[in-house]
């Protein structure tokens, strides 16, 4: 296929905001934005009008054991390696409507593209929405992709526990997508992910493309505070094992690590549990997450190391028993080459204003890029606010980004 | 009445502790202890309970419009002032069985020895059950005391919500203990609370009576920091406003403030709420409460000022608003030297074994203490265990409290 018909090849950007507006209204935030959570009733309905979409666009859907979609339109020659074009459909709480979404529906959208105009491809391509990515409801985040690339087993995912004690693997059974699907010895030719950039610097600078070049490196970890009940009267400080005050001093130092290594380094504390929680009593449980990240993968894992230093200063001042529960990482990935080379200079052909970019946030294409040639487009978002309910695209900005994607996509599919 | 004849008055331990075994029966704990918030359902059965005992003991039962009980057994002269005995039948969660129960039903245990050995009063006596001694569900402590004795309008009192918000007046109507009665006005002769020490001194050293001369001074604060929704990746330090972050610097820098008083100072953060709280997202809210004692009220003052300084000091380290919602302040009382001397000289006639204590705990007493002459027995408990499902007493170490607060009701109601 002639290299000056592929750039002329658009999107229909109406049908895939209509797309991304049906998807607004499913697992409504408090505001403006999304609260639809992994493994939840509105994940299902979701999924099932992915499904739906999906199945109208004449693709083969399949479901992988945890959760996974798969649609697939059929190349022309069916034995060639597919593309994969995708990210996810869960979001945070009081998160965006557009984070994550927008990758796996300009997926779908490449694929009605491509079906308006009767072009077909030497390679299958499909459309992907991998479960769990935001990582809210059950830790790890990008757990799907994570099984999918093999790092984490199976099993394990399935056995994962949600904060009330709800099983990932009943959860999934229960909204009826444990599929069958086996990816394994399969192979992929390449994994495309387009997502809002997550950061300001695209919107401040009105360019309309991030070619994403790698990623910040993450580390991650759930600690345990073990303490002892006690009145908070009587109680001296000398004989007290406070839960609470090991945790907060955790958190107020894990964060101090992070100015150390500014403005590149981030570190973060987002979630603590503790018990019984109540006045008068001594806390003698709780758990804290650590999230620390730099674009320096060897700088993250010397944050990483000087945050779990933290453990036994904390353990000492407040006298109490701390142990790391889970540890994750992520991000420590250049993506391929030739896909990102594939990706700008497909900008450059469109005349699309565009640059090189690292992504901070975690996003799929990390576990991807461990098993596939993996690259990402970046779109703008207002400000770079991004978990939170004031999420804000613009279909003008976020066309270019998707037209990027549709003729990359196609360029390789026919390679 | 001769000073002899009530020196040989004894209670009835059996009976007290049967009555104190089906009190450890309602709204159980976890395991061995109870977990009865205040005007939960079980908070109900056990007034229930009270009021059923109160009746069978020939009292006239009175509830006032914040569910403070009054079960008065009538003097001989009813003009004068009557004598209150009580303390509270609420629970923390997950705490013990004699904390506040012991009190109230040692008063109860008075009356009914005194109508065992038909023996009439002067004063009336009345055991009284204070609402919300704990503080857990509805904050402050002490509350129904307090109301009781001025310091809280009670159209604050019952507009106070629980962490669900739940309002207190409302779940007061539910549970049917919004009463009538109205003390404003009347007199009271003296208070009397019999309460475990929740402190480790008197059984570390083998003895059987606390005359409690004062308490330790506390102030409390609830302080609500506002920070703002950002992605942990992307989101550099600089643009963060982390509000579990300030959260955590008022912790572990309230928690040194203590230290700093060491031996007789304690500071506690015993409560944090964190919104969203959530792997990700960086917290745009936080609530805290802080607790700070003394038994110097100058120096609890001092260590109060001290933690109200860090709020600007975390305020600016995390980059957030912080705020302080409510305060609240009790324990600097010294009781009545008269009541003082009159327990500490049944002890002696009795041939108790006792010694001077302060209270590091709050007690209903010291709202009592602004309005009436007021004084505490304390008696022990194993190890000061307390706020915690071990809590635990013997009925051999509690029968000579018991006994000396009969003992000075009775010589007071007779005086």
């Amino acid at each position: 296929m002639p290299s000056k018909k592929s750039n002329t090849l658009e999107i229909n950007m109406d049908r895939l905001w209509e797309t991304l507006m049906v998807s607004a209204s499913i697992g409504p935030g408090k505001t403006v934005g999304l609260s639809r959570l992994t493994l939840s009733d509105d994940d299902k309905e979701m999924r099932d009008q992915f499904i739906r979409w999906s199945q109208d666009a004449r693709c083969t859907v399949t479901t992988d054991p945890v959760g996974n979609i798969f649609a697939r339109r059929e190349g022309t020659d069916p034995t060639l390696a597919p593309i994969l074009v995708g990210s996810h459909l869960d979001t945070q709480i009081a998160g965006g409507k557009y984070d994550g979404i927008l990758g796996v529906l300009s997926g779908l959208e490449v694929i009605r593209t491509l079906n308006d105009h009767g072009i077909e491809t030497r390679r299958s391509i499909e459309a992907v929405c991998w479960t769990n990515e935001e990582g809210v409801r059950f830790q790890p985040p990008m757990m799907g992709a994570g099984a999918f690339a093999g790092i984490h087993p199976i099993d394990w995912v399935l056995a994962q526990t949600d904060k009330n004690g709800a099983l990932f693997g009943e959860e999934l059974q229960r909204i009826g997508y444990a599929g069958t699907a086996d990816r394994k010895n399969k192979e992929i030719d390449a994994y495309f992910e387009l997502h809002i950039e997550q950061g300001s610097i695209l919107d401040a600078e009105g360019i309309h493309v991030g070619v994403v070049t790698g990623g910040f490196t993450s580390f991650g970890a759930q600690v345990v505070i073990k303490g002892e009940h006690a009145h908070s009267g009587p109680t001296p400080m000398k004989k007290r094992k406070d839960a609470l005050v090991g945790a907060a001093v955790i958190i107020a130092k894990v964060n101090e690590i992070g100015w150390d290594y500014e403005p590149d380094g981030r570190t973060t504390c987002a979630r603590i549990d503790v018990s019984p929680n109540e006045y008068g009593i001594i806390a003698d449980h709780a758990e804290v997450t650590i999230d620390v990240r730099h674009p320096n993968a060897a700088k993250a894992a010397e944050m990483y190391q000087k945050a779990l230093g933290l453990i036994p200063i904390a353990a000492k001042q407040a006298n109490v028993d701390i142990e790391v529960l889970k540890e994750w990482s992520f991000g420590d990935v250049a993506f391929d080459p030739e896909l990102i080379h594939l990706i700008r200079s497909t900008a450059v052909d469109l005349g699309i204003s565009h640059q090189d970019i690292l992504s901070a946030a975690g996003h799929d294409a990390y576990h991807l890029a461990t098993i596939a040639p993996t690259a990402m487009i970046f779109t703008p978002c207002k400000d770079g606010i991004t978990h939170n309910e004031n999420e804000h695209i613009e279909p003008g900005y976020t066309m270019p980004g998707v037209n990027v994607l549709l003729n990359a996509v196609l360029q390789r599919a026919n390679a």
